[in-house]
């Protein structure tokens, strides 16, 4: 059988995890030297292959590879860059089979969410729609934890550890500060369209009282006068309140509560933030002493405070997209498969690329308490074997020893192409 | 030799490892039963004293002291609270002579920065000004660095290694999505008065191009050109910028630029963060992509990454505090003495208190580079050895297993005191 080159890309928003998912693909290749020769991975996602950037990974270390297991962040790049249809885009599809002619590439693993998949979905239909005989892949990626059909995406469970873990230690904070100071602090998160990482931070809450005591998601509507009551009778009760708003947080109308109408001196809208619209509103109205922080992408980069479940489903995706590779099959993503909750099983399953693109699971309705403001014990049932276990990278120095790769380029073959 | 009761208490911003220092102070209380009875912490600082509301230590477990080494926050609650000189506060100073008389206590062990060793200097004199017998200690604390005659205090090493571990993090991923989307990543950290924790980012950078590249100092008047002009440099050389900023950034006026002057529709001032402003600056005169990241209580509460040798420190000050009262100091503050840098060595030296209080301790002028936006070798040489080391806490079910103290109230003796 004649072996070919493969290409692989990371995709859309990178992860804690994502570099764990390609170690799992270049581990996996290399055990299947009769199909696979060489992964070529794309600098920057897709623009690699439109690029003709391609990153000979046979020449990285073991070390290097091994390293990836525990470095944040996309060492290949990545890009926000969606193919569209072939009628639309058919210069960037044939740029495509020309690059994987040119390379003798004829495997494709692409390293994303639900955006990424639809390419991947594009890319895997190249033999029918071009003629072209690729076989494609998807590893899943996203900490929005939004693709469907996997139990859950690789790159949530280390952002709900980090946020559980921040949350926890924040509320132990205001609980010292408010009897002269601070009464309330507001915890902002990444999640626009669905509130998996809000609800992450519910994970903290314990019967001590300690976590968040109030969660705004993106699925329920904000009701300004429920959150204001309940976060004054939070503070008479207990002295102090801690809050997780998602970035997606929005009134009934569709407004997000970040866009706050705040105009500069110039007109121009104040950047983003919801945590400081949501602190002034209880500034203005309770008249508490607020703090507020902003996770953004510490939370998404955290790999020191990593989930180690998350790892292992990160490499085991990668590996299980090659498995799926040689083994002929096409036009898929391997998935997580929940076998059980306590104690926590999983295995690796699959879905068609076809079921995957372009779909988000939102945050299911009994994961979120009947007053809108927190999640239910089924969320938590769900949420809490993730975030189980701790893999911390290694230290030196005192910071952790993430690596950056030796990236050696191959040789390019076509003249350059234009990418809109 | 007559043994009386000490009274101990924690002030002001809560750190990852005040606690550590109170761990200290009771464990060395315990060593002497010959002149220490027992430990009474204030519950909620001075105030707990004023307040009468103390907490029998003696009924603490040793797995709970043994707990707080690593716990954050403070366990005992802090205040924000400062005692006046004693023509404007007597009624407050005969209080607190009235409690310490009601329980016996002639040791007083104030566990704060400089604002609250200068309430400790107050107390160290009621013998001279009021004629009551009382030793005091001050136990240094706070994790802006600012403290006089101590090479470093408790609580800044952890919050040094949490934000150069944050923008070492932020940077890989800013550098993963430069190519196609941000290409400026801005984290506002602590530090109105001193840029200590700004600089501490700076430990992150290096010679492969991680870390910051620019810091804004609340040492340096901000130079809006100058800034630009660095930070469009940056961009074009690597493709992407990392940012910290301390939340005392200011202009040569005096200005925060947190207070950019933005107005919200009923005229209010928008709630400070200075990273948004800076954000903006550069989204509108160099039209990169940015995000931002707001640190705030997470930087001080982190104890998740808190620095092996800020725990030590914060430990044996706590114990060195009440070695020095019970060989009959009074009025100093024990502090860290940096012996060697390279292996990095300290013992515990001390500090009149009269020393200490209301002085603070900028970054000095050589540790910041000639363009005022980064560290110099000498400030990287001073921070490095901080930061050196991990100290974990234990986990369970996938979360730091803090305590949550189970506190014993002291009955109380005498009426209610009306504190203003």
């Amino acid at each position: 059988m004649t072996a070919y080159n493969a290409f692989y890309a990371q995709s859309g928003g990178v992860t804690p995890v994502i570099n764990a998912s390609a170690a799992g693909v270049l581990d996996a290749a290399r055990r299947h030297p009769d199909k696979i020769k060489t992964v070529y991975a794309g600098q920057d996602g897709i623009l690699g292959a439109l690029s003709e950037s391609l990153i000979d990974t046979s020449l990285l270390s073991d070390d290097e590879v091994n390293a990836l297991k525990y470095t944040p962040a996309g060492a290949f790049g990545s890009c926000r860059y969606k193919l569209k249809s072939i009628e639309e885009h058919r210069a960037e599809y044939e740029r495509l089979i020309a690059v994987f002619k040119a390379h003798d590439i004829r495997y494709f693993f692409y390293n994303g969410g639900g955006d990424s998949q639809d390419t991947s979905h594009k890319v895997s239909q190249l033999a029918d729609t071009m003629g072209y005989p690729i076989t494609c892949i998807g590893v899943p990626k996203t900490i929005d934890n939004d693709l469907p059909i996997t139990d859950c995406s690789p790159g949530f469970a280390s952002v709900a550890k980090y946020v559980a873990v921040s949350i926890l230690e924040a509320s132990l904070d205001v609980a010292s500060m408010s009897s002269t100071s601070t009464k309330v602090f507001v915890m902002e998160v990444m999640g626009r369209h669905a509130g998996w990482i809000a609800a992450a931070a519910g994970l903290a809450a314990d019967d001590r009282g300690l976590g968040p005591d109030v969660i705004i998601f993106p699925e329920v509507d904000f009701d300004q006068a429920a959150f204001l009551a309940k976060v004054d009778e939070c503070v008479k009760q207990k002295g102090q309140c801690a809050i997780v708003v998602s970035e997606g947080a929005h009134t009934a109308d569709g407004v997000f509560l970040s866009d706050s109408g705040v105009r500069d001196a110039f007109g121009h809208a104040q950047l983003g933030g919801v945590a400081p619209v949501i602190t002034d509103l209880i500034k203005q109205n309770l008249g508490h002493k607020c703090h507020w922080a902003v996770c953004d992408y510490l939370q998404r980069s955290a790999r020191h405070i990593g989930a180690a479940v998350d790892v292992k489903h990160a490499y085991a995706l990668g590996e299980a997209a090659v498995e799926l590779a040689v083994q002929g099959e096409n036009a898929l993503m391997p998935t997580i498969v929940r076998t059980s909750n306590n104690p926590y099983r999983w295995e690796i399953g699959q879905a068609p690329l076809a079921d995957v693109a372009n779909v988000e699971k939102p945050l299911p309705k009994h994961y979120i308490s009947d007053d809108g403001f927190f999640i239910t014990e089924a969320c938590r049932e769900y949420l809490a074997p993730l975030i189980e276990g701790e893999d911390f990278p290694p230290f030196k120095n005192g910071l952790p020893e993430y690596v950056v790769l030796n990236k050696e380029s191959v040789a390019k073959k076509l003249p350059p192409f234009e990418i809109k």
